[in-house]
């Protein structure tokens, strides 16, 4: 069976050290993070995930979810023991407003929380992981009332939450939408219509679903403009703001998948089930992107998380499976084989794992402090920057990073060689569990077109220049220092080729859109490798600074130093490769008719 | 559930007009391979593929094989009928020798039934495979009156063959095996051991099964040349040659797996069964290598096979889903929206997979022409090519050819957006069976040391100046030809590429061999991207030469000429990159010590 250890000394060092969180302590909500605090929480979210979540992880794959015959779904073995707990230690409670009964912590550890959760049990941390996202909206678009009535019960995990977008004929193409939403002439609206692909749908782990549904009412326009947003519960409150009578909605079915079986993915029927709007009417779109900017951030987390997981069993295995010697010589000439550990290949895919998921981890809570500092920094010039920031960087942490660690999962996978390929060990369930993030909440060809043809662009190209300037400076500051240099220098290299990129696109994508949409994947890579790349550079700088004081666990510091330049050689180089590929345009890519796919016998 | 056709037009592309392969007609074994032979053939195969393999592989995924308490193993629905029916056919007899049953034909007739029946049901196809294979370690080595007794069956399909090579403690270092060969005194031995991992190890499908097993005689070096190979049948023969009494191998298990459910994998007891020794005594690995070789390239064809089929259910779902507007204005206004084929991203992924499918075929099929030619061409120095450049493409045909192949597997299951994430679909599964292509027959970084420690020096280069001299020459030629300059610049350049790479393992790998190590799967990669671009531009330059003579098809022709240039722009600036992260050697790749991958809570 596989193992997980939440990484916290490495979580700790990305929020103390390299982020620093305890300076921002004169912000709003950010006073109760002390540093004792900081470091309580991080461990603490560690030890519980790892304990009590990834040991569930195996069999919720084996056994999944079962959908009964009056429309109940139970989830696997485990998962309502590993529930209760949750909810009784309060984690969801983290980043949450106080009003509400959060712990208005800032989302930096609420975000620490949600890797360890999505890297133990990521088909478990989906159900409040959704109804995160479900209450962000609340909170930002509905009445008070429906704060009152539906947050304080979703926070405290009591009561769960669901996005329902997708309907069988469209999921991007959200102006098609057909579930219907009729006032019911008391305020309230009767739904009806099918929505498909409903992460956490129905299960058995909480007292009440609030669904938060997009349906069209009367005479609505015909597109994304005529979308409105409803709260549906499963159970409408009676006047105690209990759940009492059930109301229309039902799952029809949960769909058999590739992976996350933990995870209830339902099909809903909506007939005639009382919804209440949230927020304005057609104004629906607007405020469900605000759970989806939230929930792609934290997809973003999963694409490392299962990398993690594969990557920690797989240094196990590499340790411990003999195969072969070393290109240089026994290194355990006792022993009738080395440990696979000493075969260069082996270490390229161990050492691609650690880079990647460490400065991703770094990218994320990084990220995570954007999301405060976009409404509690204290200049209106801070927050403006960290919005800019924290807007164009989201389709790069849910794109690349999903795309990126799925890779690194089959990697890791791969060091396990035949053993990987069945599934006591674990590893090919990371795969199928991984498989899912580069696909929901916005397909990653979706966030490259977010990146490319929106977020580019937005505010005359303020968030790119702010990006580009951002890492100038790092870059500027660093090539003055010996042991920084060759890190710079690289980085820099690559900057320059998404520069170039960048100038491309603003030349050739007016005149044909499709020059765009041709290169926007390779876009979002080329800036995923050069983001990941500044975090390793600021990584090594603090570690640098570490080292100068001649700390305790200078291995780990050292380890640093080593790992940024090897991300510097075997990442960056891709970036002038994309810029090829990208600068090639649409030509050939669009050229061929529809026949010219057509398998010919 | 998806569907197949087999491309048996671009087969016969290939085939005809780019091997050209009537005009071996002089060659022994060619003569009955008349352009009339070889359309029939390939046409048939791709009929019974797609008629009879395909419709039973959703099937297999889903029930897989059964392993009952006798030991016994059902084989899913539908397998048993389809093997019959493959069996009738004679389809095993395709490339196989006229005296014991075969047609003698070439082997690139069977490579192309390979294909057609590895992209109906990869899992089914491995059970014929596998008897190939262990067919041709019979005939290079056996006695005759092995070949007599055990081939002629094998070869008409009423009995299988299995390879056993894999313990629990050992699969790439056989040097370790512990299954033991003790004489019996009559010239037989008994075999006491386990194997795992062995590939239709016991099934319903025939009513005697050939093993081939590796095993160590008492007093046998403890090493690679301590190994010799035996033939285990299931049934020992009868006076008459017919099944008689059971031997003393035994399934005690079959793997729960990722994919390829369908074939089962097993864990065969050895029991102090009787078995043959095949060849002379300690040179079983030599033996197993010719096996080995033929399955590698056959796991070759599984890469892209796979692809194969998800591309065209992808380009299916493309022009059926509607999402969207083209970026260019909608295409199809009466429409709600555009068929999902109008996006840029989309046709970006089924380009990739257009070109690298196509390449792969044309590789592959050129591969077996090679096979053939090894044995088969006229002059000594023919011969001698053939079998240094197919020595040195086995391992890039298997290794970056499952690589990039996964890839666009995957990359078919994104154009699917969720619904290539639920079985139904049956992309996912495609991803999950292709998924093992780039483990067995040896691990994909086992292929790329094959290729950069063995392959790349043998006969002082002999194999990689033949290799660059062939792309050379057609490169020459090709920028003489304006329509072709492109190509062939683009070529050059990533060829320039690879010969830098090799001349820095020249000069680098021999003073620290993990140089050699850390870039082998980098160089594994370049070549497979060199290659495949060596082939567009070869079928480019027979389209153009077609298209002077205004053919019918002329389409088909013209693709061809597009698809070059796609994949020139496309898949090529790659092996720039690839060198650039191959020269950082393996200084960083290697210097952390073992506790640095360790996870600090």
């Amino acid at each position: 069976m596989p193992t997980y250890t939440a990484p916290t000394r490495d979580t700790r060092f990305v929020v103390n050290e390299v982020l620093d969180l305890a300076s921002y302590g004169n912000l709003p909500g950010f006073e109760n993070a002390t540093p004792d605090m900081i470091d309580t929480v991080i461990n603490e979210a560690g030890k519980f995930c790892a304990e009590v979540l990834a040991p569930v992880n195996q069999a919720g794959d084996e056994h999944g979810c079962t959908r009964h015959e009056d429309g109940s779904v139970t989830t696997p073995p485990g998962f309502k023991e590993a529930y209760q707990a949750y909810v009784e230690s309060g984690w969801g409670t983290l980043g949450q407003p106080v009003e509400y009964g959060g712990q208005g912590l800032p989302h930096v550890l609420s975000f620490a929380l949600e890797e360890f959760s999505g890297t133990a049990n990521q088909a478990f941390a989906m159900y409040p992981g959704l109804t995160a996202g479900a209450i962000s909206a609340i909170l930002a678009k509905g009445s008070d009332e429906q704060k009152a009535a539906y947050v304080p019960k979703m926070i405290s995990g009591e009561w769960s939450g669901t996005m329902n977008l997708t309907e069988p004929h469209c999921g991007t193409d959200l102006g098609m939408i057909r579930t219907k939403a009729v006032p019911n002439g008391d305020g309230s609206y009767a739904i009806t219509g099918t929505k498909i692909f409903i992460s956490a749908g129905e299960h058995d782990l909480t007292s009440n679903i609030i669904h938060l549904v997009l349906a069209k009412t009367p005479g609505a326009p015909d597109s994304v403009k005529g979308i409105s947003l409803f709260i549906v519960p499963k159970f409408l409150l009676d006047e105690n703001g209990e759940p009492g009578a059930r109301n229309g909605v039902t799952c029809g079915s949960i769909e058999k998948k590739m992976g996350i079986h933990g995870n209830a993915t339902c099909l809903l029927n909506y007939d005639g089930a009382t919804g209440y709007m949230v927020g304005e009417e057609n104004k629906g779109l607007a405020a469900m992107f605000i759970m989806m900017n939230a929930a792609r951030l934290g997809v973003g987390i999963q694409g490392y998380a299962q990398a993690e997981v594969a990557y920690q069993n797989a240094v196990t295995y590499a340790l411990d499976r003999r195969q072969g010697r070393a290109l240089t010589g026994p290194a355990d000439p006792a022993a009738k084989a080395d440990p696979i550990f000493v075969h260069p290949d082996v270490r390229r895919m161990l050492m691609d794992a650690k880079v990647f998921t460490e400065s991703m981890r770094a990218l994320c809570l990084w990220g995570a402090l954007q999301v405060d500092l976009t409404h509690k920094a204290q200049t209106p010039e801070e927050r403006e920057q960290a919005d800019l920031l924290i807007g164009l960087m989201t389709p790069v942490i849910k794109g690349y990073g999903t795309d990126k660690g799925y890779d690194i999962a089959n990697n890791m996978q791969q060091v396990f060689g035949g053993h990987g390929y069945v599934r006591e060990w674990g590893m090919e369930q990371f795969v199928r569990d991984s498989r899912i993030a580069m696909i929901y909440e916005g397909a990653n060809g979706v966030q490259a077109m977010d990146l490319c043809g929106r977020k580019l662009a937005a505010g005359g190209g303020k968030a790119i220049q702010a990006f580009f300037a951002m890492i100038d400076e790092e870059i500027a500051a660093a090539k003055q220092v010996p042991e920084l240099a060759s890190v710079a220098e690289r980085l820099e290299k690559a900057l320059g080729e998404q520069k170039a990129a960048t100038m491309w696109f603003m030349q050739n994508a007016m005149a044909n859109p499709n020059h765009l949409g041709a290169g926007a994947h390779h876009y979002m890579h080329i800036m995923g490798i050069v983001t990941l790349g500044f975090f390793w550079l600021k990584m090594a700088k603090v570690a640098l600074d570490k080292l100068a004081g001649e700390p305790e666990d200078k291995a780990f510091y050292e380890a640093k130093l080593v790992s940024a330049n090897y991300y510097a050689e075997r990442f960056l180089p891709d970036a002038g490769a994309l810029r090829r590929k990208l600068e090639a345009g649409s030509e050939y890519m669009m050229k061929l008719p529809a026949e010219a796919f057509a398998t010919a016998a």
